[in-house]
């Protein structure tokens, strides 16, 4: 099947990406730019979609900042560090952020006749993150069935997943860890003290997988400095 | 209640603005430019704004056209002329654009802490713009439910609504039919010619309400040019 796939660049949606290709999808890897800070991960994204030889786009939403601009990503306000807790993850929310992306990617998907639009959604994000639940996954299934005459399936593999497990099965898959990016901040290094990279490092841990990234050791002037 | 009204300056959506402020609600006007070929109803957009003091923002999604460029409204396809047939109204179809411009009403009512977002879909449109439809309404509307943990309303309030009906709607509530714009060709007049003109001529004919509208007049030199 055909799909199109959010892609970020990070852990979680490169593992999706090697994960559909080892079942012989066929995948166009869609990256969005809502102006966010982190957006190193873009180029991690074009890197690693070039590996395995995915057409790879940006959509630049960065015009789209006004509506957004209540979220530490699209804003001026810090990046919480430590783990996360409810408020310092409410801060990292882009309102509407799955629905906007999901939008973009069926609307692209019909133009290319596609079958399918996937998205890396886990367990780990249910709490925090209301659209990445299964309940809204399936609302947004429902309404991409109806957009349109070409009836677009939502694929979210990974939503019964840990983070973890993701790390599990991208090992398996021989996904390279090195070249994803999870980092809020976007500096040189991953910071290693803002919430995704807390998670992050948990993951590897949690599942007992070598873990690859250079984090930067406060305190400590870093090798790429 | 506050509402995000997905406003076009066409004749539907400047009834809805005039509906809604008339049962005392606040109103935002969101305007989408898609790289459409009519951008003229931007403008008409931003001056009926204007006229009852409803603050009106336009958010350029024109970075999006490679992902919709399958439309007579945002590629050099010609616009199709004469009363809609299917295969017409297809051609001027933007790829699950109500979703797209949802969305991001969606993540504006959320930062704004709004009730509600509203868009003039009518039934006029059901046959052809399957995102038109209740079912897609009702879809979307659950999504919306379930997108953050501020919940947000759709409304749709012309959903069973005709276009001729809308026109007698917008007849009482004194809407200022001559400066909306529904042309999809965007030319200096209106060209009387193009699906959804010959959709606006039907609907006041019908409702028996005086058409204020300047149409080009095939084979005549129009006194605009």
């Amino acid at each position: 099947m055909k799909y199109v796939l959010l892609f970020s660049g990070g852990l979680d949606s490169t593992t999706a990406l090697y994960w559909l290709k080892s079942l012989g999808h066929e995948v166009r890897c869609l990256s969005i730019d809502y102006g966010q800070r982190h957006r190193k991960e873009l180029s991690a994204a074009k890197k690693i979609a070039a590996r395995v030889n995915a057409p790879f786009h940006i959509l630049d939403l960065s015009a789209a900042r006004f509506l957004l601009s209540g979220s530490s990503q699209t804003s001026e306000l810090e990046v919480p560090e430590g783990h996360y807790t409810e408020e310092s993850m409410k801060l990292t929310i882009v309102p509407n952020r799955n629905m906007i992306m999901l939008s973009m990617a069926i609307g692209w998907a019909i133009n290319l006749g596609y079958g399918g639009v996937a998205y890396a959604a886990h367990n780990g994000d249910h709490a925090i993150y209301p659209d990445c639940r299964k309940e809204f996954i399936e609302a947004m299934q429902t309404s991409a069935k109806l957009c349109d005459w070409h009836s677009i399936d939502i694929l979210a593999p990974f939503v019964d997943f840990s983070k973890s497990e993701i790390v599990k099965l991208g090992a398996e898959l021989k996904v390279p860890f090195e070249l994803t990016w999870s980092c809020y901040k976007g500096e040189d290094l991953h910071c290693g003290k803002c919430g995704t990279c807390v998670e992050r490092k948990e993951a590897f841990d949690l599942s007992q997988i070598s873990d690859p990234t250079f984090y930067e050791i406060p305190g400590k002037i870093s090798v790429s400095l």
